[in-house]
């Protein structure tokens, strides 16, 4: 499908989405077709805390951190990702003109993954393994409905959860979800917006960043990303490898994000990377 | 649109969403062109006193209720029905092998509706005016997105808001809504079921069913109608009106609720009505 860019926006604490839903909506309206893709971590963090069912993190043997997440907190997640957070944006988007449809990687089957049947975790020091984890990763996008929509004019306005092939809703990475959407859909430009600048060589120092990610510095790149740059990084080169052209790792925050990661504030990734 | 049935399932107290799912997946495996709407309320209620923001009815001079909706309501709401409830049906009818797509009235403009800019309503024995309320009515259904599903394969899942011409999200009666798409879209058969069996000639007697609804005792059943009942046949009536051939007012519990229904069980509307 050409000329289409996927803008994935983080639900991290402090992105104000009318900005974002201002520029979005200036994008469509001069032309562009685009598909929103957002998250909705923190919301899902206080309606789960107010809710009694308080956020748990699981960090496996290598660091890797996720959400744990039981039937309760998928239930937690689909109100604050595919209710509040969803809704909301949709009707921002419709209110500046724009023909936005709300949908969850679930509906119609846009992102089909595998849930992890067996999770690693570090639990008071020792390892222990998870076996009911409704969580997974997305391993195919299903492009149909959403070039359905494109088609006629309407803007697809994307989130997890994701679902397996036997219609398990599992929680899943959205900006590698992003990151699969924009490859598959054969997105000329990936944007991954959040509360952070970018990739920072020190994470404590905002001035740090490195401005463009190639052949030739990805290895310190990747160093550089702790926490949940990683996803980011990790969803940049495989944007890359699968056919997008640019991928920028950006901030959301303020009147023009979207221009400015357009125009290469963050950390650009540009051509092929080989795969270390 | 030929061959299209219309499905409402309430949202009260005690409806199980499994057995509806079972049945509601046969017919369409069975080759059935189905839209399944749904409504939220008891969640919605048990999710705002969780949260701190109980639920509040407000009471019409002439004695209608409606659910009092702030923003703060508004976004309950839809973390109830857009989020608990709507992904759970997906999710459900996707494990069933049906290809469910979860939309709200506001995804793609389905539901065009006005908010209801004053309402009058009786607090502490005097009258009222409430101007900031975000509920209304629909007043235009926009078939168009429910087409394009339909008419690959997709199944609709439909719930509340519906949206304003100006892009604000409202709260609007489910079953109302759901007898203007089945108008709309053309349906055969348009069900409404819910947590009773009917129209009960007398409200505390279960087995006072009212089984037929026609042009002679019309008057009647508008009469025995109280509470949420009222607008149960107020749909029903504007289905038939509008050239549904017919509605059927029954049970969505037990597990061939559906097919009962289909069958005859509950109140039976058929035939045009005049209006009275």
């Amino acid at each position: 499908m050409s000329n289409v860019i996927v803008i994935k926006i983080g639900g991290g604490k402090g992105i104000a989405l009318e900005p974002i839903a201002d520029q979005f909506a200036s994008l469509v309206r001069a032309g562009t077709r685009a598909v929103l893709v957002h998250g909705g971590s923190h919301e899902t963090d206080q309606l789960a805390e107010a809710l009694g069912h308080p956020p748990r993190r699981l960090v496996s043997p290598s660091g890797h951190e996720s959400r744990r997440t039981d039937r309760r907190t998928l239930e937690i997640f689909e109100m604050a990702y595919c209710g509040k957070v969803n809704k909301g944006l949709v009707e921002m988007l419709r209110a500046r003109g724009v023909d936005a449809v709300g949908l969850s990687g679930l509906d119609g089957g846009i992102w089909i993954g595998s849930r992890k049947d067996a999770i690693r975790a570090i639990e008071g020091g020792r390892v222990v393994i998870i076996r009911d984890d409704l969580s997974g990763r997305v391993e195919r996008v299903d492009t149909s409905l959403l070039e359905l929509l494109l088609n006629c004019g309407r803007t697809p306005v994307l989130t997890p959860p994701a679902v397996t092939a036997e219609g398990i809703a599992i929680n899943v990475d959205a900006d590698r979800a992003a990151a699969m959407t924009a490859a598959a859909l054969g997105a000329t430009e990936l944007l991954l917006l959040s509360n952070v600048p970018g990739v920072l060589a020190d994470g404590n120092d905002p001035t740090s960043l490195i401005a463009r990610a190639d052949a030739g510095n990805l290895e310190r790149v990747r160093e550089a990303a702790k926490g949940r740059m990683k996803n980011k990084v990790l969803a940049a080169e495989e944007a890359l490898n699968a056919g997008v052209a640019r991928v920028v790792i950006g901030s959301a925050r303020g009147d023009d994000a979207i221009t400015r990661a357009r125009a290469g504030a963050g950390t650009v990734f540009e051509g092929a990377h080989a795969n270390a």
